[in-house]
């Protein structure tokens, strides 16, 4: 069998009776924070650029129309797809899986929400549909992510756009032959490049890649075949983006417990930062709340961190919010005056608070300390005014799958979000349907993401 | 200056006082054919899917739609370029590029017919538009297209897609910087293998790397942005898509005489089957004219080849239109039977014909005889019943860019082509309307190809 068509064998047969509240919960964990995200996003560049031209190219029309999710409004189901991956993707604030070094639900839910929006799918298919595609993905991405990554595909969009359109054939109960043609149409519209990393285009990548799902589903829906051998067939997937890896290992466990969206797991952004600064904010901010910190009680905060794990923090003295996702500096002062460290934290005004400026020179940071690079660690120093001292190292990553956040704090993730975008929403009717998602219909769901302008 | 910077700043500034009489007649033979092959392959199974799947998929609405060729209905214009794509690939018979190694006018005509009906833009501009996208795709083709094809890239799309957006960039008027951005976001959808040959998504990929050119260039013409970088830079295009080769030289001569379009010009299939016939065909046609030669005069015909020339050509005794599209025997009695070598030769029945099933037993075919591979020949040598010989030897292909089809010959295409669609037009007026694009709208072109069913 070739290996879309074990993959498609899988997708096609992956029924709700594999469903566990783990998996309906993690799933619904990860649309609300990708939603939240999403609506966060909006108002960036990129989300008005691409929303703008959506509205200029088609009408929204029966059957294949979905909403775009921080209006409301109808647009083409491919493009209401593309439109939500940008605006989730574009504050690098949405969702990562290790093996993608990417992030798959940006990779899958502006397709599979849509998609079911349009057909009114129930949410056990939905949710069924979504681990699929994780499994998908993960499997995938064991097999050849490390060094295809590394070459400068941008595998959110490269891997994802494979996924995407397994999980969107899954949700149109396609069969396995049909399932096998959406992959070998995904593999035809396979792209993404890190070059574009820090420009629009980035974030296009990840939208594009569902639009790109959808329609390879879509035209096998129809009866458009393709090569079954898109994948491990020579001038196959495997030969253009691969280096030489074997995919026949990891497809041998697809589908074996535990499933990837257990097993791998996903790691949801507490901090919309750069994640080298997550673990110290994590204690800091466990410190401040403690011992009743504040600012100005401290007199130095000392980060210690794995080998070389400080590395992408380039901006010691931040003067907007870009520079300042980039600053351990700037996170130390921002935990330590605003007790959470949030979207309204990386303003270029709350950047440029006289208080935060004046404490950069207080924090040190050493990542030269030797020892193995991973399991990662941090250790926070802090001096106080007083003379007393405070530490404590930080080792899990809250957020990450072995330390999910609690549903307090992935509520406050979403206040923050919606708060952002200038927008509100019932966030308790939200969080409560995401974690029964296997109990109603999509569309249910996304009337109670119904947002009301603040 | 990063490439595409380079490509961006030719391409926007190529105007129509570049234009000479040689560029628009080429570009205007390029339109006749493409569109007559579209309209010749409106029935295959792809192009009736990707149709059905097109109009389910959104509604047509000012200003980005433009007519389907085969039915003149309005799409959304990145569907209407998909459909027109797809239905222009399918049969194999649009027009080719030796260092494309693939098919020029499919992978730019879609998207700037469909453009440039949208925009109401003159024959002149269109004309640009078309030159620049040709220059392009040959001078990205000369640099590293050669291992890219080998590898198992399906050239015409994912070098296409590159053209199609600087293409639609320049028809669009967009300034030097945005058509950069626009070649970006064409690289961020670069995609094609060659693992689908034999099936639609072989087809599809023509089609969609019109769509993807379009939507680059229409994002970019919104203000989206993409690392000008893209080509060259770490983690881009040449990194990921070619083999080590630098655009440096080939970009050197970018826009300089002989434009590519006379320079390395196009060649036109003249014949719906495997190329490696074409030779022989072409001399028992002259061969048949001039001796009135009917098959139940001939005893015998030995083709003799440049070496490994009939290597693609698999079927001695085809029994159906797919097999004897790969027959040398086929094409020396359909030449003899039918005095020319049209789309109805190739139905199943036409195949099996007793007359002709009767003939391959007397052909007999040969290249083994060594030598160079290139150039190409091909020898023929037919016995008569009554014991005189013919012989004839071929070097130039007619069709290819040395030796361009006769207005008649093009004419024959397009009626032989409109026919097997079972449709009508004004084939004079279509024609000398092609050969004048610069000075009508194209949207009077357009009305000029309107069919009428027969």
């Amino acid at each position: 069998m070739k290996a879309a068509e074990q993959i498609a064998a899988f997708v096609s047969s992956f029924g709700a009776e594999r469903l566990t509240p783990a998996l309906v919960q993690t799933c619904g964990r990860a649309l609300l924070d990708t939603y939240a995200v999403a609506i966060a996003g909006k108002d960036e560049p990129a989300s008005r650029l691409a929303l703008r031209y959506a509205r200029r190219s088609g009408a929204a029309m029966p059957p294949w129309q979905a909403g775009y999710w921080a209006t409301g409004e109808l647009l083409p189901l491919e493009l209401a797809a593309l439109c939500n991956g940008v605006a989730g993707h574009v504050l690098d604030y949405d969702d990562v899986s290790a093996p993608l070094r990417g992030h798959p639900s940006i990779a899958l839910l502006p397709a599979l929400v849509g998609l079911a929006e349009a057909m009114d799918a129930s949410g056990a298919e939905f949710v069924c549909a979504y681990v699929a595609g994780f499994e998908v993905i993960c499997k995938l991405s064991k097999a050849m992510a490390l060094r295809h990554y590394a070459r400068g595909w941008h595998s959110t969009a490269s891997i994802g756009t494979l996924a995407a359109a397994a999980a969107c054939a899954r949700l149109l109960r396609l069969d396995a032959r049909r399932t096998c043609h959406a992959i070998g149409l995904g593999v035809a519209q396979a792209a993404g490049t890190r070059a574009h990393f820090g420009t629009h285009a980035k974030s296009f990548q990840a939208g594009q890649s569902n639009a790109a799902g959808l329609r390879a589903a879509l035209l096998a829906s129809e009866g458009f075949d393709a090569a079954s051998g898109a994948l491990d067939a020579a001038f196959g997937y495997m030969d253009l983006y691969a280096n030489g890896e074997s995919l026949a290992p990891e497809l041998a466990t697809l589908g074996q417990a535990p499933l990837e969206l257990l097993g791998s797991g996903i790691e949801v952004k507490k901090y919309p930062l750069c994640y080298a600064t997550h673990r110290a904010i994590d204690g800091l901010l466990d410190l401040r709340q403690a011992h009743a910190l504040r600012l100005a009680d401290v007199a130095a905060v000392r980060i210690r961190a794995s080998a070389g794990a400080l590395t992408p923090l380039i901006h010691a003295r931040p003067q907007t919010g870009l520079e300042a996702r980039f600053s351990m500096q700037y996170a130390v002062a921002a935990a330590l005056l605003d007790g959470q460290v949030g979207l309204a934290s990386f303003t270029d005004e709350a950047v440029r608070r006289p208080q935060a400026q004046a404490f950069f020179a207080q924090v040190q940071t050493d990542d030269s300390a030797g020892g193995p690079a991973f399991p990662r660690w941090t250790e926070i120093d802090i001096a106080l005014r007083g003379g007393r001292r405070l530490q404590r190292r930080v080792d899990l990553l809250r957020g990450s799958a072995q330390a999910p956040l609690s549903l307090d704090e992935l509520r406050l993730k979403v206040r923050d979000c919606l708060a952002w975008g200038r927008v509100d929403a019932d966030v308790d009717g939200l969080v409560a349907g995401a974690l029964a998602l296997d109990r109603m219909p999509m569309r249910q769901w996304r009337a109670a993401a119904a947002l009301v302008p603040t």
